[in-house]
């Protein structure tokens, strides 16, 4: 089967690669239809992280191709989500819902194969698929369905995690599409108004069509006072920090209020919590990588009866051959999320 | 009248100082009967934090000898608990429970008076002071009143942070006063299992008897282990931190499981949050200086209905001309927690 691959920093292409088969009892072949680029492939792709050359990508939606001896809950045939981890659903972690500690599962590609390529062996299948009811699915709807595997699921964690509210004033650090998804989690949620910091006029345009209330465009100090004026001086109810940078993270906590928290989903690069400053003000954090298997059920209502529609977060799509470009674009910003078409429904 | 000061490193005396009196229309004038001496307090008595000369303490219980022309809820005769700062309980964050991070409070002794004292001018009457009802409370009781002043409601604030829920394991980091509080506090919310680290048998005694089902005598990876395999290798619910020491924050953060809160309280000293392990395990940090003044009105009714005896924290008594042996005998670790004797209710 044909399959993106790492080749080194910036090299990103397509290989010819063993096809998907069953491993293990519990596994299924998924036949991707949709998958896309991650904000986290960004860090390998431009080299900041070590990763291995070989398969990636760990967003996709797909069509269950072949399933394993022992899977009950899927079937060939089946329209699927795969969350950008896989889990048992049986362990402590899963049953307490953080499937992304789940003590048998794991992220891809460590399973052997990536979400960006034809087909995907999918472990531990049963805890880790969600089946999304229904056919004749449109593109758009597709799309969205598509969100939940990571970034849709992403946001939501963030806004979970910062504990928004009914009636809460919300502040969004990051503009990107984990940042607008949380924007849509925060609405959804109940918040009453939602400042968002950006500086890109496409990505404001979608942040107040997705619910943010005010846009802050300043960097650093100069967008805490902004936020610090928006709020007379008290600071956001709950603050998401969707970027992973130190500086997001310091303007976050800068910028929360006295007693709340910021929800992080950016992997940390350079981020240094300075616990003084949090003690004196009790501002607490809470984050790391969405337990999206555990959301999905909860938000793929919301998203089929497009009551949030995050499948707007992709301005960008191509076909599998056109994955190296994918990666580009976001690379130098000239997307917000790409796409990638692989299969049909 | 004759007030504790702090003179230099292990030198604490008692000096002749100005009576305490009304300086704003919110003060009130409050006769000290109980005070106490604080694990914090014995940051600046060991030199390890730079504290001005002059008065000190900031955990007391009273009786209301005088009130400015603008104060409503306390009148002169009242018994009051102080909480260890002083708040308005108008401004937006007192109204969010977040009583110490007053826009118009502050800590003793920035009112010019400290805790450990004949009398204090409590600034912000109204907001800051919480009568206690009935008369003719027994000795142990007035201890017990005390405690909410701070400790108790600190160990509560470890509790609330972690987010302790019925049925929950919890871990205690620390034995102190904060700790046992701690204890009572995680038993108070409903924690099925509550496993101390300790290594003190008297400390151990107390905390069993307020509620811990397990001891750990370990430190460091050592703790970790035995915590770990106490909980089949899931962790604990559930996590309180209360030393404030670096150590004291990495065990605890070992032993959260994936997903849970540490709830913070002691004070940090050379405490570095591993923001990467945190993220990966998806572990939180939230706490700081407790907002006693919001919690005292919950844990008042169990404390006086004896559902909790917090004043069992105190293992050494004395007068106020007592009170560098009151220092020195927690400096050694001679005392839990000093209780220093002042008036009569």
């Amino acid at each position: 089967m044909r399959a993106a691959v790492f080749n080194e920093p910036r090299s990103i292409g397509i290989a010819d690669r063993p096809d998907s088969v069953i491993a293990e009892p519990t596994d299924a072949v998924v036949r991707v239809v949709l998958s896309c680029v991650c904000g986290s492939d960004l860090w390998f792709y431009r080299g900041e992280t070590p990763f291995p050359p070989g398969p990636i990508g760990h967003e996709f939606i797909g069509v269950v191709e072949e399933t394993g001896a022992e899977v009950r809950n899927v079937a060939k045939g089946d329209l699927v989500i795969a969350p950008f981890a896989f889990s048992d659903g049986t362990c402590p972690h899963c049953r307490n819902g953080m499937t992304t500690a789940c003590v048998a599962g794991g992220f891809y590609p460590l399973n052997g194969d990536g979400g960006q390529g034809e087909a995907v062996r999918v472990p531990l299948a049963d805890g880790s698929l969600v089946t999304v009811p229904g056919a004749g699915h449109s593109d758009d709807m597709l799309a969205s369905l598509l969100t939940l595997s990571d970034v849709m699921s992403t946001g939501h964690h963030a806004a979970v995690c910062a504990e928004v509210k009914g009636g809460d004033v919300v502040a969004v650090v990051g503009d990107g599409a984990v940042g607008l998804s949380g924007v849509l989690a925060a609405r959804r949620l109940g918040a009453d108004r939602i400042i968002v910091l950006s500086r890109h006029a496409d990505r404001q345009k979608l942040a107040r069509e997705f619910g943010a209330t005010d846009i802050v465009e300043g960097r650093g100090e100069e967008a805490t006072d902004a936020v610090m004026s928006l709020t007379d001086g008290v600071g956001a109810d709950a603050t998401l920090e969707c970027v992973g940078t130190g500086q997001a993270m310091a303007t976050a906590l800068s910028i929360a209020r006295p007693g709340s928290m910021v929800g992080y989903v950016g992997v940390p690069h350079g981020v240094e919590l300075p616990i003084g400053e949090m003690f004196v003000r009790n501002k607490g954090v809470r984050g790391g990588a969405a337990p999206a298997r555990a959301y999905i059920p909860e938000l793929l209502g919301d998203v089929l009866d497009e009551q949030i529609t995050p499948g707007r977060v992709f301005d960008f799509s191509t076909e599998l051959d056109g994955i190296a470009e994918a990666y580009a674009a976001m690379d130098e910003r000239r997307a917000i999320k790409s796409l990638v078409r692989v299969g049909s429904a």
